[in-house]
């Protein structure tokens, strides 16, 4: 095949005086870390558990505009400096982590929601608005943003489109990219570029919109999203359902769609252990002793008979393929508790065996129950816990590789690289992939190959040169 | 700004008889059309109108498997020959025009459909089947594929992939893109490379799938396409709507979606004289003599009695804001003659008006009320018909220049530039695009500039030269 594009760049810089002088003028004195180590702490990890993934910047950038990124993206082109941007920090693959020092370019103060364009159904925002006040913004207006990742309390929209988040409405509504139809980008070498706008379709030239969505703060830096929004639906319904095995529960995912008619906004999965660990960490209790696996499940509408004629459809189905149990939750209390449960499955793991590795597979729906016993037996081969849980409707599961207490920490350093690599064979074996919304950042760039060929991985080699000459923009991310 | 990248190649290679025998070697003799101007001339023009678009290919070649182009381009690389990938020809933009000469490689052959996966739904298909098969052949599945370009009975997949067509029901289930979620491709340089599959999600890397749709035949050549289905909904029910003049016919699309909170699957709008000629060559009546515009809109669902409340709801706030008269068509024989009416426009518009220019501009939906009456100046500044119809709900509108009959035909050519010129000013103005559907091609590269920064063309010729180092694939495309 043709030569291979290099992306490793020989030389950067360390960061002179004068530079952070030059940074100050550009950003305000005020708005430039640097030789204080607590202060530039928070800014050398993501939520990927280790310090192995951790590494201090040597400066943090707090711009406000686009033109100052373009002037320091300028600046670090000039002296070759690496540059990492930064949204809130609540990722999973140390997408925002600066390992090779340099500038990190925190994107915290870019967080005004510009404006609502209720006529045309956009919003268009900051990089660093919180998720979450997307919609309560737009609550009143009768309209909303279906992006919903599981972090939407804390991450940053900038992080959401730089990772193509998806969360838990992507069955019915997809993933963040859809829903992204303008960006405005400063690229690595500190031109501003304008990409579609508040129109809805859009062929002129390549698509660099969808290209940017998910780059991982690796091609460009967004500086203003234009969000395409729905009409928010009247009201949901979350039907909360006990099986005695996870193979049980899943196969009802296909049924309800293909058989029932019936796309559910969300489809969550969670087996035993992920629900008992969860239910300890929020002290939630079942009366069911033999839960061997939990969906949630959300429709969504504006007409209520239609709603319960699809929630009964549902609940009957599920009930036909040996559900335990079927809670219907139809208040907005009762449904914050079940989506409580799901969302703080994380936080269950992490209480109760904090080393531990997230993994982000995805397989085609139908391959979920082969893959889940092939999980069981690698725990009980290396003598793990692997709780998995996740996003049911879409074939992503995120399945958590966990220390016992009683393993010594060296073993478990020893045998991580080897189980994560027997994992994503037995993922890739079945049609699946490596993330399927996480990204692959540093935590998972050496895998990379397994999960791409060759002319793929060299042809984004490519594309990444083609942006960004200097190598200057999050290197390290996504490549070795 | 940085140097410019240079598209151009400076030494295409004439096809040689030795070519022809390597050719004739990789796809067998009798795939090979070459020194026959009669039947070269097929595949000469796509569907843009005029002998200044076309150009005779040196040979047509007509391979079966992906391995056979594979070849074919790792031949066009050595020898340094043009290769113009074309499907059924039904473009708009001369995407699939030899311009340069060279090879002209049909993907004819290449038309089976290779699977169906009902538990994933998932259906896998050549890029030479013919759209309209792709959901005659599920329709028994009770799954369909969501694209509906309207020359849904002629044109390949391939090509709508290419285009990334749009169509009759992107209101509601957006373009074909959305649903592309594999690609197999032959790289210009001959290399076969597998993106996404059967799965729903997907963060590895760069979206190769979404950059590759829309790029017009100048990446890649598409050899297998995976396709997301969704449940076939039980029923649909068209709204055809009479208004008097196309502010009204407007001013009720982003009513229906946000007031109403119903999207519909289509909003297809066609002016006075598009439905004229629609009717005139179709020989349709309508009672009413005073039709300024009509609205089609489509809604489709599984519960009648929902869909039954939504059409009313529809219906209503039409005749609230002045409709003339809502004709409902809940029966296939209806809605095929009411579709009929709307597919049929192009059609309409060439039999009476054979000297024309189909255009395809896009703005924010709450700007096309703007832009219809400045269309309507300009036919009157020029003397000329334009006929406007299209996608309202999308915000996407084929207006056509067209030629009265009395107008020189020199005159025609002389101002057709000009008046393109203040059509696409104008619909940028309102900030929107010049094509939302039909693509660049060959017709409007030379108005690339009018729609994209400097920065954003440089990044696309970039990643045209990564893909395509010697220049070969599709040249003379996208960009002058």
């Amino acid at each position: 095949m043709h030569p291979e594009t290099n992306l490793q760049s020989t030389s950067y810089k360390p960061i002179s005086p004068a530079i952070i002088e030059q940074l100050q003028a550009i950003v305000g004195q005020k708005f430039v870390i640097y030789d204080d180590e607590e202060k530039l702490e928070p800014y050398s990890h993501d939520e990927v558990v280790g310090k192995k993934w951790a590494h201090l910047p040597d400066a943090v950038v707090k711009p406000r505009t686009a033109e100052e990124i373009a002037a320091i993206m300028q600046l670090a082109n000039r002296e070759r400096i690496p540059v990492t941007p930064r949204g809130a920090g609540s990722g999973l693959s140390g997408g925002a982590v600066p390992i090779y020092g340099g500038i990190l370019l925190s994107l915290e103060r870019m967080d005004k929601i510009l404006e609502i364009d209720k006529q045309n159904m956009v919003i268009v925002v900051e990089p660093g608005v919180i998720t979450n006040d997307i919609n309560n913004q737009l609550a009143t207006d009768g309209l909303f943003f279906a992006g919903y990742p599981m972090s939407v309390e804390s991450c940053f929209i900038g992080g959401n489109v730089a990772e193509n988040a998806g969360g838990g409405r992507a069955v019915k509504y997809g993933v963040t990219g859809r829903y992204i139809i303008g960006l405005e980008v400063v690229t690595p070498e500190g031109e501003i570029m304008q990409l579609g706008g508040k129109r809805v379709k859009d062929v002129v030239g390549y698509d660099l919109i969808h290209l940017m969505v998910g780059s991982e703060g690796t091609l460009g830096i967004f500086t203003k999203i234009y969000i395409k929004l729905l009409p928010l639906p009247a009201k949901k319904v979350d039907l909360l359902v006990l099986f005695p095995d996870i193979v049980a529960a899943i196969a009802i995912v296909p049924q309800i769609i293909t058989y029932g008619k019936i796309i559910p906004t969300a489809i969550e999965f969670m087996d035993a252990t992920a629900v008992e660990l969860a239910c300890r960490y929020l002290n939630e209790h079942f009366h069911s002793k033999k839960i061997g696996a939990m969906l949630l499940i959300e429709i969504d509408g504006n007409d209520e008979d239609q709603l319960e004629h699809e929630y009964e459809i549902i609940g009957n189905m599920c009930l036909e393929k040996g559900a335990i149990e079927v809670y219907v939750a139809d208040n907005h209390t009762t449904q914050e508790r079940v989506w409580a449960l799901r969302r703080n499955v994380p936080e269950g793991i992490q209480a109760f065996y904090p080393a531990k590795s997230s993994e982000d597979l995805v397989v085609p729906i139908a391959n979920i129950p082969v893959l889940l016993p092939q999980i069981a037996d690698l725990a009980k081969k290396y003598d793990l816990v692997i709780p998995c849980f996740g996003h049911a409707g879409d074939g992503n599961i995120h399945s958590t590789l966990a220390k016992k207490p009683e393993m010594p920490m060296d073993k478990w350093q020893e045998i991580q690289e080897q189980v994560r690599l027997e994992l994503y064979q037995m993922t890739l074996a079945l049609g699946g992939t490596i993330s399927g919304e996480h990204g692959i950042g540093n935590k998972r760039k050496q895998y990379l190959k397994m999960a791409l060929d060759p002319t793929s991985i060299e042809i984004m080699k490519r594309i990444k040169a083609a942006f960004d000459p200097q190598r200057i923009l999050n290197p390290g991310k996504i490549f070795e």
